[in-house]
């Protein structure tokens, strides 16, 4: 992704691991874009809709969730490092609450299945920013 | 606003008090669309611009946030309170850190002042369905 | 609401009608909010809710495009006249769009006939704002 | 990106060309991070801060307008083309004029060199689904 790029030749140098930080920023986005695609399939199915309101719910509050995130840790210039982690935080918890919905589904709903896997991915992602922000 | 009215004929019942978390909702989209707007007036300050860098940066995050929220808050369908309890405490914060920084340029910067009360707002009401949460 | 405050109080001066751009402003924030609460009201209507997909689809769709004409109409620093033209003219399409889907359910869904009415408001203001950017 | 694995396997079938639609679904996301990471590069760029107000101004337009673009198009279930059409068509309007302003300063700044770079390619993606749109 290009905001890697950006973010090597930033004028700002960030406290936080870049490494750690722009893995966290990569998964929000990717997840962000999975959530509004599986809020939509789920949307999609006919016949299993009904079995599917609760895992569309929570997608649509994982998409907005990963992007608000995603935005404010791609951000290095003044960061305030309490307002990055209480929002990487929520991320943590909307990915792992939308990847238990999911997972639910998976064996019936492939986009599902696929949607579980990119939510694990951020969750631990955040929980590992988290760390790093100590 | 008009979410009131929908939420008063909303299909789903919520177990919050919902003049606790409507009073939330409201504050975050006109925080949010605040925030937005403050960014602007201060990165259009050509004089004191250099020392506005640091409320533009809080303000991008708090409209972000906040914007989050209040989608997240809104929804009564198949809520998970642990997703909406997290996201709500980032919310609290990002008002919190985002007034502060406001009120250090309020005396000069009217749009800031005017922000640091709307922030003010949001972050207690933030607070308020926190403790609705329990 | 607060974005008319720091608009008037704004260092750069608007070379728009700033009633007409303050009138959208403040109508794309409110459609995009009653986008948000008539998918999710829609979404948690049990017995009726096949016929409502298209209605929540186009809401989700509504909530989005609003949300940004909102944030770039509001920005008076350095504007961009086609950008903001453009924007807005899409947002008219998608209000228009949102609001015919809801009047075919406005009879029997409040919240229907509700986001019906605030997309029209939208709609006007767009169109409007589009006609004071000649 | 796994939007693409989810459209795979969606439950409703697209009149668009899937491969153009993707590119454009992707070009967007991709470029809405971009636009977000660019302009917090230059607010952070303490000497040359005063000539990249404008980019900083339109990379915030090019990020809001890229993510609604890229959510309205990524959805498959019950789609309205007039609606993804203006939304597409104001797209690559913000990409085009994010761009120009981008590449003005791209022999000094490394980061608006390759936004302007993305927001080409973001350009040109909506380009080729309009034309597939008719």
């Amino acid at each position: 992704m290009t905001v890697r790029e950006i973010v090597e030749v930033h004028p700002q140098q960030s406290k936080i691991d870049l490494e750690v930080l722009l893995r966290c920023v990569d998964a929000c986005v990717e997840c962000a874009a999975t959530c509004v695609s599986c809020a939509d399939a789920s949307l999609g199915e006919e016949k299993d809709r009904d079995e599917l309101i609760r895992c569309i719910r929570l997608s649509l509050d994982g998409a907005d969730v990963c992007e608000a995130t995603g935005r404010v840790a791609t951000r290095l210039t003044e960061p305030d490092f309490q307002l990055i982690a209480a929002t990487v935080e929520a991320c943590a918890v909307a990915c792992r609450v939308c990847r238990e919905e999911c997972e639910r589904h998976a064996e019936h709903h492939e986009h599902c299945r696929r949607t579980a896997a990119v939510c694990l991915v951020c969750e631990q992602a955040c929980t590992d920013l988290l760390a790093a922000l100590g």
